[in-house]
């Protein structure tokens, strides 16, 4: 089954121990897609000014993404500048512009509207919300969101939750949100508010889900040199997700190997800066280090 | 191949947000014996005060652990007094009184002094250098120790590292030793200092093991109701050094299943306060959790 994703397109300047990158293609529909297009035929849903280079929009192509609803709008693309320090756990905002994102009204055609599987990546939860309205038949709905919203609009965030299959937020999100410290405590309050699922993503940690009747803990697949963590988080929800949609339906052996597929894509997306490394991605090196990782578990 | 562990026999005070317990049996030396007891014959080489209860005593023989080097001498028993608040992940140490650990020095048997497979649990690092220089034919050395120690003892734990196969530390501790923010070239470094393997414990997060050839991650086994912490580092260890003790081989098959046994074991220890769960552990307990955990990872 194909995929829709909302999300931003964007332009990142990451510092990392490593180096600096300026204006590089980012933003997490990005960084989801690819990952998620490894495992199915992926629509990006987002807003790019007219700054934002016909490069970006070739390669984003030659990927197969499907750009039918990429705004292409009057304005500046979207701008995020970032560091990270030590252990690279956790980046420094060093700047935001939000351009065109601030008056982003997602627009899909007739045909997306029957995509089955969607994932609102992290932005305005009315935004978030608009998008999921115009949908006709969701099968597996994802949601991501961020602490500025978590803060800013947290009633509308649990009017969402009520509506999503999934869940998904980092270690610290869960904690604001749920209001529960311990991580298992907060993705069964956060399963109370009306999500299915939840997906917990602890960096280096691995990630923690919580379903009906399982829970499954992964480590981060070991990686020796982190260069820039920028969109691990997206790049893990696409191959995630993108693993689901393929599979078509969700049991707990479909969720284990979905999330270790995006515990897998994650590692890649982390040994490079931007896209570096995710760009040249094909399904063979994922599964490559899927064996290793597996194997890890072999006891 | 049996076993030999220094380390403490203790009184702790411990206060959770599930309760207080006062002068309860602790300390490392008991809490890596109740998992290592499940797959080897352990010696214990701790020293206690007149004031030690006999029942512990009584306990700790009916577990099947060699007593003979636990000294008992004039003067108090080694006492710690700690709390953990919100996440349960940190203890916050209030009262530490040494007692008749201030002048310790193991004696243990002709006999013992033939046991393959030694744990030198946290204890003054000239402590373990005196014990281990004592045993005549070590098959397997494990080492632990603690910030105190890395802090005012850097050049010993140094020393004593490059006679050690496995170097045990939490993430904190092995960032000191090493001077690395990052946990696997944390651990790299550390190898590069002599210990033959590094295994550092992350509490919630799991473990990151590195050998030789192989890097390993596991998660924490996923408990509910964490109800008191201490000791879990202790118990992972036992139950990790003890399943290698009874393998008598390392190989990477080895070491995996060793890490799961630890992890497991440290699953359980954590529901209750002090002994109160890993007291009644049987292998069978061990194994049906251990099955529950391999199922995580069938994918």
């Amino acid at each position: 089954m194909s995929m829709i994703v909302l999300g931003t397109v964007a332009l990142d300047t990451v510092r990392t121990p490593f180096g600096l990158r300026k204006d590089i293609l980012g933003g997490s529909a990005v960084h989801f897609s690819m990952a998620a297009r490894l495992f199915t035929s992926v629509n990006i849903v987002a807003i790019v000014g007219e700054d934002f280079p016909g490069r970006h929009i070739s390669f984003l192509k030659a990927k197969g993404l499907n750009l039918d609803s990429l705004i292409v709008d009057r304005g500046k693309t979207f701008r995020w500048e970032g560091e990270y320090k030590g252990d690279l756990n956790s980046a420094l905002t060093l700047n935001t512009q939000l351009g065109v994102l601030s008056a982003f009204r997602p627009v899909i055609s007739r045909q997306q509207k029957g995509v089955k599987n969607i994932f609102l990546a992290n932005v305005d939860p009315d935004i978030q919300d608009y998008l999921l309205r115009k949908m006709r038949s969701p099968w597996l709905v994802g949601l991501d969101s961020m602490n500025y919203w978590i803060n800013t609009k947290r009633k509308e965030l649990f009017k969402l939750l009520k509506r999503v299959d999934i869940y998904v937020a980092n270690d610290q999100e869960a904690r604001v949100l749920s209001g529960e410290n311990d991580l298992i405590k907060s993705a069964k309050a956060l399963r109370g508010r009306g999500a299915k699922m939840v997906l917990i993503k602890k960096g280096e940690h691995g990630v923690l889900f919580c379903g009906d009747r399982f829970i499954f803990a992964l480590p981060a697949f070991p990686v020796e040199k982190v260069v820039d963590p920028t969109g691990a988080g997206d790049t893990f929800a696409g191959g995630f997700m993108g693993y689901l949609a393929r599979s078509g339906r969700i049991n707990p052996a479909v969720v284990k190997k979905a999330l270790a597929y995006g515990t897998v894509a994650a590692s890649f997306n982390i040994e490079g800066f931007g896209l570096e490394r995710t760009r040249k991605l094909v399904p063979r090196d994922l599964n490559t280090r899927m064996n290793r990782f597996k194997d890890c578990f072999i006891f």
